[in-house]
């Protein structure tokens, strides 16, 4: 859990992360990388060395993840990190069943894998909020009823079961963080990319009501609870909530970010959009009962990201 | 809901049943054909053209069902009715990535096939009551805890997800019926069949205590209540239970087959099979709300079986 930047000693762990080139996958194997790790990358995407090399990234496979190219490249590795997955809601409507292969079926091949030729191996899995769907009550439990809103969520839970027939019926030794919103430098998609590019353009009026809750946790802080969660695998499948434990209206969250971009004051339009959830707010108990704990407050990363994105600019 | 043995007038509707060699599957397709309907069948096994007309087989393609096969040979049917799928559980627990395969990914090809080339396709989808696990209450409704205790079980709880999610979110008409012991003359397997072997070689002990509660659906009527699902498929998606009503203790059961086929009587070794749910019983109003209803009464049932058996051996 050191957050450390120096690489610590040499271990002799392996880490196979899928999905290395996304934004969750590249931290998550910096964070084993810096406690020493050889992680091993699997997915699509193309890194320059010093990219590659910043992100700790030793062997890179580009490739879809099925059984074969896990058989030919993981290396049966001490943990496979499966990042790889879709993470846009707006793709699984478009293209459930890419969605469904990226997300269900890789997992199910990860799993395959471990069963018939790495037993030792651990898999840790990014889940996502999104298998609440509406939640009734914050902060969400991880005993909460799961009520998926969009085949993005409900690819998620499929997942998850997978993992879980695996740990029950298999014996494979399996973790899952349910993720809420992760955000965090570098990050070119949703509400804090889309609102930065708003206000270049001046605007700063937003849809939605402002009062719209959402738990956010910054990428690091969620890399290294992946790999917590990896430490904690077992056969019981333990599944954990991944955020800062408070939620933080949009209308906080934009209004320091926009502070922090210039001056300006975001207004909402008060139209709640359709289907957006209300509220999502995390009870990490779980997890920090790990030994977890976030590390960067929500204003400071807010901060971070607007210094990164004005950075990016020039 | 005919169950005439003759052929009505042809109509001009066409149904895909994927899958229609094996049990539930073959009387699907013998029930649509029964009511006119045009019949092809995808999936694996070979006919006999004698046998493949006795079952309403107009046309065969014998392939795996993927998206691909399905564009080609689907020929955007009014009704699939998606019979293909693994049916064993001791299979799902040896074999759960292809287990997962056959049942989960198949399923994902079917609903996509109709969502991006057949949308007028409506799709009627068996699935289990594995999906319940070890009921707490009997009889069990379909709105019961969903805890599958099996691999089988997770997946297919896992193609009922699919279904409704591309029901809410694509539009696709979808009917789900969670079928309870489906069995019937030319059933190779499970507990009638394996009591016949028994009894062949003069042996009436069976292991468990003989009060184990199964609720009995003969294959006639488990097919019409599957067509039943595809008139009634919505983007609702509809579930039902698919059984008789009454569990039968497996002594009553044994005790009428081993009476039509002799004289002895089922004994017990007392000790319950490790993991074998306690009781299954369905509630099967909202099955019998579409006008639906069971014909043949259990004892009769197990007497067309035991006479089945007998002749086959001759």
């Amino acid at each position: 859990m050191s957050s450390d930047l120096h690489v610590n000693n040499k271990t002799n762990k392996t880490v196979l992360v899928t999905g290395a080139h996304g934004f969750l996958g590249r931290h998550v194997a910096r964070s084993f990388a810096r406690d020493g790790w050889t992680v091993t990358g699997l997915g699509h995407g193309t890194w320059d060395r010093a990219t590659a090399d910043a992100y700790g990234i030793t062997f890179w496979h580009s490739a879809d993840v099925t059984l074969d190219t896990l058989v030919t490249y993981a290396g049966k590795p001490d943990v496979i990190a499966h990042c790889a997955g879709s993470g846009s809601v707006g793709f699984s409507v478009e293209q459930p069943h890419q969605d469904f292969v990226r997300t269900v079926a890789n997992t199910a091949a990860v799993l395959e894998y471990v069963r018939l030729h790495s037993r030792h191996t651990v898999v840790a899995y990014p889940s996502s909020a999104a298998v609440y769907g509406n939640a009734v009550r914050l902060p969400i439990r991880e005993d909460a009823l799961l009520a998926p809103a969009s085949p993005y969520g409900v690819h998620k839970l499929m997942a998850e079961q997978l993992c879980r027939s695996y740990a029950i019926h298999s014996r494979v030794a399996v973790a899952i963080v349910r993720y809420f919103s992760i955000y965090g430098e570098g990050l070119q998609k949703q509400l804090l990319w889309d609102a930065c590019a708003k206000v270049g353009r001046g605007e700063s009026s937003f849809f939605g009501t402002g009062e719209e809750l959402r738990d956010w946790v910054h990428v690091e802080d969620a890399a290294t609870l992946l790999k917590t969660a990896a430490l904690n695998a077992t056969p019981a499948c333990p599944i954990v909530n991944g955020g800062s434990g408070s939620g933080v209206m949009v209308r906080d969250i934009l209004g320091e970010l926009l502070r922090a971009l210039g001056d300006a004051t975001p207004t909402f339009n008060g139209t709640p959009r359709p289907g957006d959830p209300k509220g999502y707010e995390a009870d990490i108990a779980a997890a920090t009962a790990w030994g977890w704990a976030p590390t960067i407050a929500w204003r400071d990363g807010v901060r971070r990201y607007a210094t990164w994105y004005a950075g990016r600019k020039r």
